[in-house]
């Protein structure tokens, strides 16, 4: 148990009502507190930092000001929510987030009832908060709903659908813009950006310039003419930028607000608290914001690992290999230093595609379009057209966001497209919200898409390869989250063969036919089943689709009894696949889908979670000797 | 063969190079021949209508100023693109316009060069531009690059998105923005609410009023001042409206220009040609310009049967049952009639999903959200946090838009959302960016998703109820485009329980198991079957998740071949399954899975595509033949 006594003010604060008494000193306080114990308690353990420290007096003051939980705070992305965590009944836990069993990195409505919507996904809150407003309006309560979102998420489309029908509804709902000019990734906000251009604007200064002019001609009027035109452009300022661009949606503007300065929030959030209709209120608060390493490197400290507290260095672990992420970004970097008619594309998160190596090496075609999954698949669509290749960088779970444009823009065009999906998979702590558990089946359905999905990362660099030079079609590759295996890398490249799956161990009476991550599972089970007397044939799949139904012909035709093995739903994904083979040609051997079950998963390591579900290699073992005990195999042979 | 003499010049014309040399008063003719050539034929056959008639002075311009195919051209949402069609080699195919093996409804890529971007799907076209623009501006070329978008599909976050990137980059792209103040339904966007409403804003009068008393003050000089008063006004008006909104995206506003004058479209096009960065051109044009029908009921003509050219009203047929649509839409007011604590949400499309019969009867409980499908769904999911329960209408296509927040929004958080999917299966005229062909795979593989297909309106109705009241999380409704059965319709509604199916037919030893809009089809191939021998057993499954296993445990241990059949592609539908339940339970009957290839499928009426991919009672018949010949029938049984 962590010493409270460190943390005067926190130590007497567990649930929001408590601070609602509080004069302006204690809650500085308590916003110091709150500062340190987060850097105490995340250094050790690791978490998504940095937004955090930017929201501690915003949080604090939203918790004042307004009733929750009956009034109701819609956090955008989460990972602004650790204060609102600190502040409503976790605190003592605060150090089991992200752990298995512990709490989420999150908003998660099950954990409290001050988490009052989910958010994984960016750009949802104005959304849900609408709903929540216009809900209250059917139900008659008089209930205030406050949506915060980052700048960074302000590119995704669905804030800009949210607000615009607020505005249309006119409904009783506030907007905090948590504007820390930073996003995951900077300058992807064009909003953002003309802001602080708006002073240099010609149009503007073509007025200025009109209004100066005239009032010099008044000879004895000049000087008063002056002031007023001074004046003017000030009116004309405040009219233009930037709360007109917001109340073009349908909002009433205020701010900007030093989202430091717990005072001022205080007093804008009681000001605005009884207005009626849309208000969008302009905080602008920095990332990392305290703590000197988080506040020099934000980008870095996103997601962080366990670090050292006075140097916001990472604690590493020695002998680990290099990421997929890593790999990947290296070898798109190398292929386009070959082909420049090659581009990347990511969704705001050049780190953790990979994609920052290439931002770095080759600068030119290089593309963030802020978190924007669905502009970016329809732009890599447009660059097709016109025979660029548009490589798009998205994790599976993000890409769904993009379901629509992949199947109506790129592949009922049959254009070239390149999809790269990191974090297929259970991703570990990051949770539900983060697994890329579903892709397999999502694109399995696409027609004419090509799924590949690497046992390691020599494979995964001869398979992008293979997609760049495909030129059929759209193609997709997966891989999971985390450390690659750590085999040799050759140079250049080679490509493989369309729907073509590779033995890497053959056996007899069962064939374990894995996809991706799981073929090092079904290697690594191999000594396990020996052990048990099984000498199991072990494919590595490759394509999920096509399929290699050559092999797939030979395996089913030995009898041998089948087992697919995929880090996916197995609703739909590889195994159906498998199973929708098997059934047209009438064989009938025994089949045992091996995957993700059919529910959400929670967050935990990823060594935690495989073993929870039983899909590591002692649980695929023990399921496989359920499935196909030795007596029945010997008669089956 | 029409004969073209009745219209002078467009006979002229094949491609857009035959006008680029024409005068103004040849192109004014143009105009009018297309205009009126367009009525004649649509009005015999039946198209999207309005939309043309609106654009035919635009797309004249166009074509005119713009040096296409070398420039590209990307019309978004295609109902705006016929005369774009006529003037690009297809004036003689116009009268097969939606017809099986005639052209496309839409934009189609491999249907003329012209056609650079498929568009069924609206607010993708922005995002596609930009890709092509940062193409060429890669390969070096210089070519032209423009955007037309309406109104109605600037309410899409793509649109914003694509904006937003195109300011960042400083790209090379023309935006029209066709401004005919009527997407499918009104009044959606709030920019263009605002846009009217601006001279009336409170800031904006302050500001007048301001100039206007310092100006009346400074007796000499007052009327000079007055004067330059109104010229500021002026000014300011240009600066703040309606510019300012997409300068603020980066882009440099030109307009509004009368859509309608040829002469000042071709004047802009030219002036702005030369420009670089991101332009907008704002354009007004009126829906169903220049026929009076069609000016008068823009929604109703928007897509069109057959009709009178003189009344402009619809040629029925008669005799014929009513809509599922219009069932939906019944079924939905009386339930809450009964309970007001639901809510309909439509993105745009009141009358194609029957939400105009709620809008109508109970208007406060009804959402128009505009073209804005992910936010369609977040809402919904804010709205089910507080206890009102969202029925969220939206075709089965359009859904795949909102894809990922039914997963992360409604069903991670297991809320209670009723998803409605009209037009689900194949819908005819509108071709492949149309068909509903995917969404029993893609919310097949969700967690914890209910989804039901009805066999005909009254179970719909009944289905509905249930849906509304299950209370547990997130339901889907799927039903195909068209008429109902005609069945009679009992007074009130009864739960169906959750995940039961029904026996139709008792038979033995095939049996059919149907889904949806398959179990008529299903039973209209009865007679058939007997007349070849067969006496199948026929289901309606109802439920495709959760699947009924107890019926399933007693169709597989009879030893039936078993034939499943559903209107959605085969990968990872509803068949998939079926298989997947027989594998874990290790039947070996054999299985045929009928629905849709694995392939995007074209246009031509629901009968005939029905026919061409054998998925009709006599094509089930005949692959069911194929699958069990009568002799090992016998043997199986």
């Amino acid at each position: 148990m962590r010493d409270m006594s460190h943390y005067p003010v926190l130590s007497k604060v567990n649930n929001p009502p408590d601070i609602r008494d509080m004069d302006i000193h204690e809650l500085k306080t308590l916003c110091t507190d709150i500062r340190q114990y987060m850097v105490d308690v995340i250094s050790e353990i690791g978490g998504h930092f940095g937004g955090g420290l930017g929201t501690v007096e915003l949080t604090v003051a939203l918790h004042k000001v307004f009733n929750t939980p009956s009034d109701l705070l819609v956090w955008d992305t989460g990972h602004q929510a650790y204060p609102h965590k600190i502040l409503t009944g976790r605190k003592e836990s605060l150090h089991t987030i992200r752990q298995l069993n512990g709490i989420s990195g999150f908003l998660k409505r099950s954990e409290s009832e001050y988490d009052t919507f989910g958010a994984g996904h960016a750009s949802t809150s104005i959304s849900a908060a609408l709903g929540m407003s216009i809900a209250h309006r059917h139900l008659k309560n008089d209930r205030e709903v406050v949506a915060i979102i980052g700048d960074g998420a302000m590119t995704g489309g669905m804030a800009y659908e949210a607000m615009n029908n607020s505005g249309v509804l006119k409904a009783d709902i506030k907007v905090i813009l948590n504007d820390n000019n930073m996003s995951i990734a900077p300058n992807v906000w064009q909003i953002s950006n003309y802001f602080t251009e708006m002073i240099a604007h010609p149009e503007y200064n073509k007025f200025k310039g009109y209004v100066w002019d005239l009032t010099g001609k008044l000879d004895n009027f000049g000087d008063r003419l002056r002031g007023i035109a001074a004046r003017l452009e000030n009116g004309i300022k405040s009219v233009v930028t930037p709360g007109m661009l917001f109340e073009a949606l349908g909002f009433r503007y205020f701010g900007p607000v030093n989202g430091h300065n717990l005072h001022q929030l205080i007093r804008i959030f009681e000001q605005v608290k009884p207005l009626r209709g849309p208000i969008l209120i302009h905080v602008t608060t920095q990332k990392g914001k305290g703590y000197k390493p988080a506040e020099q490197h934000v980008q870095r400290l996103h997601a962080s690992t366990p670090f050292d507290k006075v140097t916001g260095k990472a604690i590493k672990k020695s002998g680990s290999s290099a990421a997929y992420t890593t790999i990947f970004g290296e070898a798109l970097t190398e292929i386009i230093q070959e082909n420049k008619n090659v581009v990347g594309i990511t969704a705001a998160m050049p780190d953790g595609t990979g994609l920052n190596i290439l931002q770095e090496r080759i600068p030119e075609n290089y593309y963030d379009v802020g978190i924007a999954e669905e502009h970016a698949v329809t732009f890599a669509a447009g660059l097709a057209t016109q025979g660029v290749t548009p490589v798009v960088a998205i994790y599976s779970t993000f890409l769904q966001r993009a379901f629509d444009q992949i199947i109506h823009d790129v592949a009922l065009q049959k254009l070239h497209a390149v999809f790269v999906l990191d974090r297929a998979g259970l991703v570990g702590a990051d949770g539900p919200t983060h697994h890329g558990t579903f892709d397999l089946t999502y694109l399995r359905l696409i027609p004419g898409m090509v799924i590949m999905a690497p046992k390691d990362e020599s494979e995964l660099r001869d398979m992008l390869y293979t997609a760049v030079v495909h030129r059929k079609g759209p193609v997709a590759i997966r891989y999971p989250r985390g450390n690659a295996l750590g085999v040799p890398l050759k140079d250049g490249f080679e490509k493989i063969e369309i729907g073509k799956g590779e033995v890497l161990l053959e056996g007899k009476g069962v064939t374990i036919i894995a996809v991706g991550s799981m073929v090092d599972y079904a290697l690594k089970s191999v000594d396990l089943f020996k052990a048990e007397g099984y000498n199991p044939e072990i494919i590595n799949m490759r394509y999920v689709k096509p399929l290699d139904t050559e092999l797939l012909h030979r395996v089913a035709s030995s009898g041998n009894k089948i087992i697919t093995l995929e880090e996916n739903t197995v609703v739909g994904g590889f195994g159906s696949g498998v199973l929708e083979f098997l059934a047209e040609h009438r064989y009938k051997n025994d089949v045992l889908t091996l995957g993700l079950p059919d529910e959400f998963i929670d967050h935990g390591t990823q060594p935690e979670l495989h073993n929870l579900i039983k899909l590591d290699p002692k649980g695929i073992v023990e399921k496989v000797k359920a499935f196909a005990p030795l007596k029945s195999e010997a008669s089956a042979v």
